[in-house]
């Protein structure tokens, strides 16, 4: 299937009712964006601005892309939890949306301010646990300061990977067993709050991602790639843990995913449909298809959690 | 619990009873080593010389270690299984041991003799799917030429990990805490052929070995540390996948695994007692506490399979 038919382009107006059933419910409302790392804020800020009144960005010092400058914006440390509330409060945001790359930080190097020592009790239960604990409590921190926490698919749906091959190349028959491997593996491991990501070659599994990320995993998987057989084989495969909230850490590729899985030797990326951010769009399938590697979201959750 | 009483020593006979019911079963017997890399192979060459009439070690060219010259050997390449099976018979070996570190070779630097392109059917076959099925078949091609495979535990018991702290140092409540989420999270992978170790951390899984290999997701570990803060926190956790023939692939950690997990900023290493071997145990001891770190033997096979 080629690129156009099957990614949601912006004038296409379908494949949003998919993910969120009222489209316009966001008219007269005001969305403040979090901002992490990475081009996915400013996607999501873009692909919102339609439906809302305003877009307001607090972007992450250090973290943030600058060209959050495009919106009202405000930048504020990771540490200054104080000053994201008053920001968001004088924006006059009813939703707020968390997005993009965010490690997590090193309490050393963070100098709260007197909003994150007068949440400090809430803020330090957040510190044990997985990622999914961790994010569900800063979600629930924002709910309790009366904001309405949305997930990025459903501010912005058309950034959500499709169903089906998105670039010119397809799956083979030997790349969608490897692809059910990896679905697999991560159903598998959802209940320990850890894998977003594993590579999958020849029925092999060559790498899982745990704490180190996506990327770094893919950099180690070139010299892992089984028997120095000839040609690209496998694919990464990523896709949400299992019950993870979409609103509070949605996995995402984009064209950096793209470069990585080319060095790996992998013969292509297959996301949750649905359920994965597309960062951007044209760049991602236009390295693909350069790379003639695949794009393919394939329907996460049919898989069978016990024996492969 | 101190060292001397929690490992098994040269002298203990009692723990071999557990592993292996017939310890002087090996008289009169000629037992064969295909030795790999690392320190186990001569480990277990020097166990069972006491208990076996011979003891005959092919080293595999390029892995094995120099030291094998102590003993009867020969040396003969990963691509040369017509000059392995003809050693071992012209030795007369009974029984055969796989041991040591054997990473999948690369097919287009092997060199095929005769013996390996007359028996290329089997062994092309041996090509697919993970690392548990391509060793089955390895350990079957073995017994379909008359050998008998045994496993590094039943020839050389003695260097397997015992129950509890074998270290100055115990775990504490937390670590155990990690230790339990770290054998589920392996529970959980073994049906995927994947997953031997695993580092956990306040509860968070900070890396998951899959075709890297241990000490590569050890040195991952130190900048995934949760938070920054300070002290030793966590462990590496290693045990077998389940169900996996031990006689095929035994997990093993020696003295370069503690300085892995030391680097790493873990608190200490748990093995599944019974399962893992311990290379070099008096230098694997005395590194451990001198940077006190824990060693610990741990019942894997009561976590559930399921929820944690």
């Amino acid at each position: 299937m080629g690129a156009d038919s099957a990614v949601p382009q912006p004038d296409d107006a379908q494949p949003e009712a998919r993910h969120i059933p009222h489209t316009h419910a966001h008219a007269g409302r005001r969305l403040g964006i979090i901002a992490g790392g990475g081009a996915i804020p400013l996607a999501v800020a873009e692909a919102a601005s339609s439906a809302y009144e305003q877009v307001f960005i607090v972007g992450l010092k250090g973290l943030a892309d600058p060209g959050i400058a495009r919106f009202p914006h405000a930048v504020a440390s990771l540490g200054h939890v104080g000053a994201m509330l008053r920001l968001l409060r004088e924006a006059r945001c009813d939703d707020v949306v968390l997005v993009g790359h965010l490690r997590r930080p090193n309490l050393w190097t963070l100098r709260p301010d007197a909003g994150t020592i007068r949440h400090l009790p809430q803020l330090l239960r957040l510190l044990k646990g997985g990622d999914d604990h961790v994010l569900t409590r800063v979600g629930r921190f924002f709910e309790g300061q009366g904001f309405c926490l949305r997930g990025a698919h459903e501010v912005a749906p058309r950034l959500i990977a499709p169903t089906g091959a998105f670039s010119q190349t397809a799956p083979s028959p030997e790349n969608l067993a490897d692809i059910r491997l990896g679905a697999r593996v991560i159903a598998a491991l959802s209940p320990y709050d850890v894998g977003q990501a594993v590579a999958v070659s020849r029925g092999y599994v060559l790498a899982i991602e745990a704490a180190e990320g996506t990327d770094a995993m893919l950099a180690r998987c070139a010299g892992l790639q089984a028997w120095g057989l000839k040609g690209r084989s496998g694919a990464l495969v990523k896709a949400p843990k299992r019950g993870q909230d979409l609103r509070l850490d949605m996995p995402a590729i984009g064209p950096r995913t793209v470069e990585g899985a080319a060095a790996a030797g992998l013969a292509g990326i297959a996301v949750a449909a649905g359920q994965v951010l597309l960062a951007e769009q044209a760049a991602l399938i236009e390295k693909a298809d350069a790379a003639k590697l695949f794009l393919y979201g394939f329907n996460f959750g049919d898989e069978t959690a016990g024996e492969p």
